[in-house]
C-alpha cells in the first residue's frame, strides 16, 4: 500500500509516502518513496520536494490553502515529474495518514476519519487551539481532493499517553475542572515516544510488558516519557505542550505565580505573556541568542559565550531531573533513550544529561556516544553499565503510515 | 539570653520565648520557656498562651493591632501572671528575632534589622505581598514597644536556599526577567530544611562537607529541598510559595497555560484564579474535602472516600518523583528527612512515598516507622538500606533563637 502520511500546520504542510503492508511491518521491509514541505501556504509557498536517490527539487508557487497545496503535490506526482515506481495516478495512493495533536479523551488508539471523529476533533480544539484547527484544514483538504473512497487514518499524539494513571494526569486543582472542562495531563509526542519503545524492543528482544525505560524525546520542542511494561505512566508535557522539560523557545515548568506578576508588573496581557513563554523562552530566552543548539555550540566554541553555556546547563539539569523523578515513579528502569534532533545529534548533551547519574549505576562509553549520530541508532552505555542508555533516531511518520495501514486493514493496533 | 521569637502573619502573630546562649547552643541545652498564639487581631482576638509545665491559658481580648498584641504579651509577662522564672520586667527579653519570609538577593544570612534593613524588606514587599507586610508589622510593632535598645534580628526563609546555583534558581524565561525584576526561584522553608539538616548532622556525626540528603518539609506548606555538602542546591518552592509538591491547599507545579484557558472559558480574572491556585486546591480541590491529612485519613477508613485516597495518592507521588529529582541532581545522596507535620506524624504517608525508592535499596522499617510520630526522632529505615530514612521533627523557632543570639553576639553564622 502506498500511505501519504501528512502532517499540517497552520500555514505549512509536510508530507511522505511509505509503501508498507502488514507483511513489511512485521519483517520491517517498509520504505519511505519520497516527502516534501510546503511552507508559507497562503501566499508564494515554499515547497521541497524529495524521492529516494535523487537530489531535491525546490521551487516556488502562489497556494491559496492546504487543497491547493494537496493539489500541488498530486500535479507532481502524476505528471511524470516525480517519477516514483507504483505511482502514476491518483488511485496510487490508496490512504492517507494524518498526524493529529490532541485527541482529548476520546481516541486512545488511531482511527478512521468520519464525520464522527471529524465532529470530536472539532470539539477538541478548545484544548488544541494552535494545532487542531490545522490538522483539521489538511483532512477537510484531502477529502476534496481525494474523495470519500480514499480512507483517512487520524494517528493522535496525544493516545500513546492515554495508559496514564489519573494521579499522573490530575492536576492538584479543584477537581470540578476536570470535569467541566477535561484540564488534565495529556501528553504530547505520543507517536515518537511509542516509535521509540518498539525499536528498544528491536534492538533489545524484550516484550512489551517486560519494557521500563525513560524515552526522551529532544528537539525544538522536547518531552521525557516514563514507560512501564510498555506503557506510558507519565510524560512531562501536560495539558499543553508547553509544561515539562525547558525547550528552543518554550519555558517549561514555571512557578505560575510568574504569569500573575508580569501581568500586574508590566501590565501585560495573557496573550503577551503566553507568546512570550512559548515563543521566546526555553534555550532563546536564556541565552538571548538563538533556540537552535547547534548554534549555542558554536556560540561557546568561538566566543565562550556565558549565556549560551548557561542555557545548555540549565537544559540538561532539568532533563536529568526528569530522569530522576520517573526513575522513583517506576522503581527504576532498565534503560534510557535519546531522540529527535537534540537527542540524535548532540553527544556532548547526553553525556551532560548522565553526567550526575552514577549513582544509578550509569556509564556512558565515551566513544560510541561520540559516534552515534546523524540517524545512527544504537548503545552509548559501557557494558557494565547498570542500566542501558541508547540513542534511536525517530520516525513518527513510519508509525503513521503504519497505523494507516491496520486501521484501512481492519487488524488491532499493537 | 532570653530571646522573644515572633512569626507575624497578617492578622496573627505566634512567639515563643526561649533561652539560649553561645553555650546552651553547643551543648544543645537551650530550652523554650513560653509560647503564644494570638489570632484575628484587628477584631476580638482569640489567644492562647503557655507556659512549660502548665496548662494553656486561653483568653479573647480586643487588639487593634500587633502592636496591641505585643503590649499584651508584655503584660502577661510581665503581671506575674505568666511567673515564667527570669522573666520580671521587660528588660528580661534581651532580643528579638523575627521571622521573616522573603530576603530576595540581599539577605543570605541573618542579619541584625536596621533602617536600611527595612528599607531593604520594603524594597522587597512586591516579591512577597502577603508575608513580607505582615513580618514588617511585628517589627514595627516591636520597635515601638521595646524601643531600639532591644536588638531585633531577621531571619529569612529564603536565606539558607541563597547557595542554589544559578541552573537551579533561573527560570528558562527571557533572560531579561531576571535581571529586570529579580525574577527567579528562592525558595522558602529554608530555617526548617537548615535545622533538619543540623539535626542530621547531630543524629549521624557527620560533617557539613559529608552532609548529602534529601528534606522533606511536609505541612500544609510542603517543600522538598536537596542539600549537597551541606548547602542547599535546588528546592521546590520558587519565585513563590506556589511552586512544587501538592500542598493542603496549594497546587504546587501545574502547566501554566491552565491559567491562561480558565481565564477565557470562565472569565475569571487573575486574582481569582490565582486565589483558587493558593487556597482552594492540593488535597482540599482533589478531595473536596479537607486540606488536612488527618481528617483525610478518617474519611478514608470510614468511608472509602474515593477522592480523599486519590489526594493522598498524589501527593505522595510527587513527593516521590522530587526525590528521583533530586537524587539525580545531586549524584545521589545519603539519606532522607521526613519533617513538619504530616512528615512527622504519618507513617502510611512516608511508607508510600518510599514504596517505589526500592531501586535505589530503600527499605523502610515497619515497626520504627508506625513508632516514629509526634515529636519522636530518629531512623525508619532498615539497617541494611543502602540510604538512611529519618523523621527529624522540625524547630524553626530554636533556628530563630539561636541565629538571633549568634547576630546580637556578632559571632558568625555556622
Amino acid at each position: 500500500m502506498n500511505i501519504l502520511v501528512l502532517n499540517c500546520g497552520s500555514s505549512s504542510l509536510k508530507f511522505q509516502i511509505i509503501d508498507t503492508d502488514l507483511e513489511k511491518i512485521e519483517k520491517g521491509t517498509d520504505r519511505e518513496l519520497a516527502k516534501g514541505l510546503i511552507e508559507r501556504i497562503g501566499s508564494e509557498a515554499l515547497i521541497t520536494y524529495k524521492v529516494e536517490g535523487k537530489p531535491p527539487l525546490k521551487l516556488t508557487s502562489p497556494l491559496r490553502d492546504h487543497k491547493a497545496a494537496l493539489n500541488h503535490i498530486i500535479k507532481w506526482l502524476t505528471s511524470g515529474e516525480a517519477q516514483i515506481p507504483g505511482i502514476e495516478t491518483l488511485e496510487d495512493i490508496h490512504a492517507i495518514g494524518h498526524r493529529t495533536v490532541h485527541g482529548g479523551e476520546e481516541f486512545k488508539r488511531s482511527v478512521r476519519i468520519d464525520n464522527e471523529v471529524i465532529a470530536k476533533m472539532e470539539d477538541n480544539i478548545e484544548l488544541a487551539p494552535l494545532h487542531n484547527p490545522a490538522n483539521l484544514k489538511g483532512i477537510y483538504a484531502a477529502r476534496e481532493v481525494f474523495g470519500p473512497s480514499v480512507p483517512q487514518v487520524g494517528v493522535f499524539d496525544t493516545a500513546f499517553h492515554s495508559t496514564m494513571p489519573e494521579t499522573a494526569y490530575l492536576y492538584p486543582i479543584p477537581y470540578q475542572y476536570y470535569r467541566r472542562y477535561k484540564i488534565r495531563k495529556y501528553g504530547f509526542h505520543g507517536t515518537s515516544h511509542r516509535y521509540i519503545g518498539y525499536r528498544y524492543r528491536m534492538l533489545t528482544g524484550k516484550s512489551r510488558e517486560e519494557t521500563n525505560i525513560i524515552t526522551l524525546h529532544l528537539g525544538n520542542g522536547a518531552s521525557a516519557c516514563a514507560i512501564k511494561n510498555g506503557k506510558s505512566i507519565d510524560t512531562s508535557m501536560g495539558f499543553t505542550p508547553l509544561e515539562g522539560l525547558m525547550m528552543g523557545t518554550r519555558c517549561g515548568d514555571i512557578d505560575a505565580t510568574i504569569i500573575d506578576f508580569l501581568a500586574h508588573k508590566e501590565g501585560a496581557s495573557l496573550d503577551e505573556i503566553f507568546n512570550m513563554l512559548n515563543k521566546r523562552s526555553g534555550l532563546l530566552g536564556i541565552s538571548g541568542l538563538t533556540n537552535d543548539m547547534r548554534d549555542l555550540e558554536v556560540e561557546i566554541d568561538e566566543h565562550k559565550d556565558r549565556r549560551a553555556q548557561l542555557a545548555i546547563d540549565m537544559f540538561c539539569g532539568k532533563i536529568t531531573k526528569y530522569i530522576g523523578a520517573y526513575m522513583a515513579a517506576m522503581n527504576g528502569a532498565d534503560a534510557i533513550c535519546f531522540s529527535a534532533g537534540i537527542g540524535e545529534n548532540a553527544p556532548e548533551i547526553r553525556a551532560k544529561v548522565c553526567e550526575t547519574l552514577g549513582f544509578l549505576g550509569i556509564q556512558i562509553d565515551k566513544k560510541a556516544n561520540n559516534k552515534m549520530i546523524r540517524g545512527k541508532e544504537g548503545l552509548i552505555s559501557t557494558p557494565d553499565s547498570k542500566i542501558q542508555v541508547f540513542v534511536i533516531p525517530t520516525n513518527e511518520e513510519l508509525v503513521l503510515a503504519r497505523d494507516t495501514c491496520r486501521v484501512v486493514q481492519n487488524v488491532p493496533m499493537p
